[in-house]
């Protein structure tokens, strides 16, 4: 089952989608909700980020070769973390399936994207096992966790580096089924893959970071947890047009923009 | 003007703080409101935090007596930043005033209170000059950032070590008017005076800090911004009951519980 959220006339909803039309809900897939009976292209809405969470977490390094690679390019010995580490992004940054990414103008050149499987908590849960945590899942979506790395060596926090407004593309919409272990992230800039690797070759799986988590903080209905990428990135331009795909979710697209071109 | 929320009977509303009394509305104070006409007794009801932010910020190492006490307890010189670098906390932690903070079986003993003013934003925001920063504040209230030393010293990030469950009281409510270099905050640890600063004696002060973070956020109504704190803080223990001053916003009360105790 795939969960859109949208905005039509002013008017924004959840919805089923099937194939390219919109089946609008009533309510909240993370509450209570029953179908209103219309359906909607999807060219003819505003797709919305699939849901605003109350706190948006963030795993860092939580693939080997991107620890190899982030480590390269800062000049600090490569190092596993040896335990999950969470961290935070911020909700100001987001930005839905299709908006642009825009970078400032005193940014550097090096503006990379990073593809993430964003795991969708459902159910309000603490003291996770291993065992039991993917029962709090409600789905996944696509994040694109876009990253300035010359501010992300220089400041003392993420806060510009990874924050900027329309800096953290999410969705298209989220997806309910999902065999985690059968799934592929793949980058495409203008049509040309980029990157490619298997989602769940994590350091520390979505069990083992929520069993985690949960042993000092409540999930929430709603609440994102972003698992991290793979590898190295090239520098995205004006211009440039970002598909990050892990079917069978979908494709997030985001168009880069660099402000005062 | 004092702006509380509160429960009562599962319903939650926000109210009007006079003297001891609440005068609840119909909608919010970051859009649209008016007076039901009701009196309740701040006593009949449970106040919940002022507001739940979407973006939840905070200034870290923000006063000078504070970067040194820090510094000498972690071993790493001191280090006044060189410009504002604002970081996150998370949703999760929030309990209101009155409620405990619960301190983690597993924890050390070098559980430590943080005072700090909270900055609530009132109005959408971006580009602000210092000049101008003031205007999208809607009002303050008063934080405790309740910090676990041993983790902040030994994790990557301060996700357990400062977001915890219970570890960031907020409130009791939020003050509008306020002449920001009349402030003082003091801390009591069952009744006795602990640490007591002049309130606006920051290093980067918050027109400088709203202005710098706007060149590439956009603040939205109901985000807060914890101002960072000053001095150096003693352990809490079970049992502490913690209050944190700033007058005229209040004192915001938290009692001290160990799990397990």
């Amino acid at each position: 089952m795939k969960w859109a959220r949208f905005e039509k006339r002013g008017v924004v909803s959840h919805a089923l989608v099937e194939d390219r039309e919109l089946l609008p809900v009533r309510g909240s897939p993370f509450a209570e909700w029953e179908r209103t009976g219309e359906r909607v292209a999807l060219d003819d809405v505003k797709l919305l980020v699939p849901v605003v969470p109350a706190t948006f977490y963030a795993c860092g390094m939580n693939y080997r070769g991107h620890t190899r690679a982030i480590s390269g390019a800062s000049g600090v010995p490569s190092k596993i973390p040896s335990r999950p580490n969470i961290g935070y992004r911020a909700v100001n940054a987001l930005v839905a399936d299709g908006e642009a990414i825009v970078i400032p103008e005193d940014a550097s050149d090096e503006i990379q994207y990073e593809a993430e499987l964003v795991v969708v908590i459902g159910k309000q849960a603490k003291n996770l096992t291993e065992q039991n945590a993917l029962d709090c899942v409600f789905g996944y979506t696509i994040g694109n966790d876009v990253s300035e790395r010359s501010w992300q060596r220089s400041d003392d926090t993420m806060w510009r580096s990874k924050n900027t407004d329309t800096f953290k593309p999410m969705g298209p919409w989220i997806e309910t089924e999902l065999d985690l272990d059968s799934l592929v992230t793949s980058v495409r800039i203008n049509g040309v893959l980029k990157n490619e690797f298997p989602t769940n070759d994590m350091v520390f799986d979505i069990p083992r970071y929520l069993s985690a988590m949960t042993r000092y903080l409540t999930l929430y209905p709603g609440d994102v947890v972003w698992m991290g990428t793979q590898g190295e990135a090239t520098n995205l331009q004006h211009g440039d047009m970002v598909d990050i795909t892990i079917d069978p979710i979908g494709t997030l697209r985001s168009p880069v923009i660099r402000a005062g071109q």
